[in-house]
């Protein structure tokens, strides 16, 4: 029996297995706070009404023991949807040591040491879940507008965009292999045996920022679709975002709840997002206050102010290609341009999501190769992709831990994976 | 339009967006084989019904060609579930190149050298859509059964079972962080947050076997479950795997029909498996003619030894203590057994799942560590969960590519994942 379930069995002895994660005594009563894992309930043990080893296991119980209990499923006095357990029987499975992680305020460093105990706090258990949920809610949309997971390889032979910001791995007698970025390189080859498809895995940035939104390991989703334009790939980010963002209004309150998340913002998500050029945005920033100048990239305070009074994200759309990779396709209108988008988060949330249209040509691809000063031979199976059967398509890549940070409203990214990697962290 | 629902666009006009995957001309008919990712459909593009220049294009079609085409469709004249487009409009997209993989056989180095053409195959098509219909049936199983995900870390501070078989990257001021083999020991961490869970990514293993089963690079789900005990933890395997034959069989009928595989046989595994303990397993081995001893492992020739007559997949359960990790529980009844089990497929397929009950006993696995001579600091955060609330749980590993690899039924597990790495491939 599991807690979530506890009002299905109102009336009726039930067992719980679990953990006790508070507990105070008052006279003749323990008031045992219990998690199994699927929710949170009270046990209510009665001196009364419990044999007399029963009481006396009570005032052995310590924080985080694990026991079994059984008893009567009664509701709450006075809270309708609240559901208490009359106990009968306890069984203390381990007596657990004295909990180092207690009611106090603990620092990060503290709390990253103890990871492993952390994950089990109310705050963390909710994260987890939600992120559990943006993951299915990611593939079930996806599954559902034709899309195929198609892993893509995390030992990649070159360095696409530099090695600064590359894991390297020695590899037998092959050199030196890179840990990958983005999978994005190898969807592109995929869609031409299935059309649509994605991948959802760990990328790593060996990056040195410090920030609340950075992590040297991260999960990330690419997405890519064959004959899929600039226009088409701005509406499938939208759609995915939106569909995200109901699945966790619907399936997550219990959670969201927790976490003391205002949803009423969330809810307003669902709503046309707004779509601003590139230079548009620019303008609106100097506006706004943003010493930025075109020809930059937004940082982070930039995002920030952009986003602070939208309820809906905004896309930014058609950067100046030469602040952007070589495989993004070229304005039609203004070559100058690129038909990418960044997609930002509403809240302060930032970056969410980028994408572009490719480059399908093969000539231009070739150009734009050498101009960036790589080497061709690294990419003549990339180049393959424009000799045979290339078709316009486009794709993008959504960041799974800042979409936890922002739907989650937690403040730094560390929270959103279960064991964070940064700079300065490898352990548990 | 996709080529998968023409059936249901009989009579009407269509376009379709793809690829031209063989092509013949008959007099004034051309029979172009096309195919959009969805699926495989002929055009038939008659001399007399289309404009003189959609004839001339034809002539100029070479293989892996993209176009766009429209026509009507209409029903095989002898294949009562076969559909056909009668083209009215081609539009070449572009015009491939030569095409290196050809109709006559390559060897295996050169379909890995053009891994990212080679994909388009139909058989390959075929793989790539069956490993995303398993990775799907995994996941709805165990959310079904409760589980929760919970990715777990690559970058590893230790080397659990020596650093011989590990990839080794350098990892900023903190020294060396080695690639995770199996997120296991994380997953015993997060059962007291979530009850259940399980992680869903790429592992690896820098093995220098080359065999027909190993990847340095491979996908593999962990389950681990609190309060969940031997016995129990076998049923959910045999369900999951199971629920796996049953998913790929409704839902990879043409898939598993592009690759000539015998269904008959996978829909024998929907029977109660054979269980046999470690001891049990060798004597029949020994009868079959292995000349393997009490206290070895089972090699790959054993495995297809013992299964060669079972229609369902056989557990051994129960191995000698010291052939095993230091992390799996004793038998009550001999403590020189472990409570665990591999699950061997059936058809040659070998070791699917390798399972075990867990330590949770403080004392016993401090015991067993240093008997290992493992340094117990690297171990301290496993141990806190024997400090804090411990509870009997079990858990297993299910390799995704060996999987892939029986129920498709490929001889090769490099054929399983999208871009293979082994120890002398790392491209493209």
């Amino acid at each position: 029996m599991l807690i979530k379930n506890l009002s299905e069995f109102l009336g009726q002895e039930v067992e719980i297995r679990g953990w006790v994660y508070n507990l105070r005594s008052s006279g003749n009563i323990f008031f045992l706070q219990i998690r199994d894992g699927s929710g949170f309930a009270q046990a209510v043990v009665s001196k009364d009404s419990v044999p007399e080893q029963v009481w006396a296991d009570c005032a052995k119980l310590s924080l985080e023991s694990s026991i079994i209990i059984k008893g009567k499923v009664t509701q709450h006095p006075r809270q309708a949807d609240v559901f208490e357990l009359q106990a009968t029987v306890l069984q203390i499975v381990q007596a657990a040591a004295e909990y180092p992680i207690g009611k106090k305020e603990h620092g990060p460093d503290f709390l990253m040491e103890y990871r492993h105990l952390w994950l089990r706090s109310p705050k963390q258990w909710a994260i987890l879940r939600v992120r559990d949920a943006i993951m299915l809610a990611i593939e079930e949309f996806l599954h559902s507008a034709d899309f195929v997971r198609v892993d893509s390889p995390i030992f990649t032979p070159n360095a696409c965009e530099g090695t600064t910001t590359l894991f390297q791995v020695p590899y037998f007698d092959l050199g030196t292999a890179y840990l990958s970025q983005s999978g994005q390189l190898y969807l592109e080859a995929a869609i031409a045996s299935v059309g649509r498809c994605y991948d959802f895995g760990p990328v790593f940035r060996a990056e040195k920022s410090k920030t609340k939104r950075h992590l040297t390991e991260f999960w990330m989703m690419d997405a890519e679709a064959a004959f899929v334009e600039h226009e088409e790939n701005l509406q499938i980010q939208e759609n995915l975002t939106r569909y995200i963002i109901r699945y966790c209004l619907t399936y997550c309150q219990k959670e969201l709840a927790i976490l003391e998340r205002d949803t009423t913002k969330l809810a307003q998500v669902d709503a046309p997002f707004v779509r601003l050029n590139y230079k548009e945005a620019i303008a609106k920033l100097r506006q706004l206050g943003s010493d930025i100048k075109e020809g930059e990239d937004l940082g982070n305070d930039d995002e920030v102010l952009l986003t602070k009074d939208s309820p809906v994200p905004i896309f930014i759309e058609k950067w100046p290609a030469n602040i952007k990779p070589f495989y993004m396709k070229r304005d039609a209108q203004n070559s100058e341009l690129v038909l990418n988008s960044d997609l930002i988060a509403t809240e302060g949330a930032g970056e969410l999501i980028g994408g572009s249209q490719r480059e399908d040509n093969y000539d231009s691809l070739l150009e734009r190769l050498k101009a960036e000063g790589l080497k061709v031979e690294d990419y003549e199976w990339y180049l393959d992709l424009r000799r045979y059967g290339s078709v316009p398509h486009s794709g993008f890549g959504i960041g799974l831990e800042r979409t936890v940070r922002w739907i989650t409203g937690v403040e730094h990214v560390r929270e959103c994976i279960p064991f964070p990697r940064t700079i300065n962290r490898l352990k548990p």
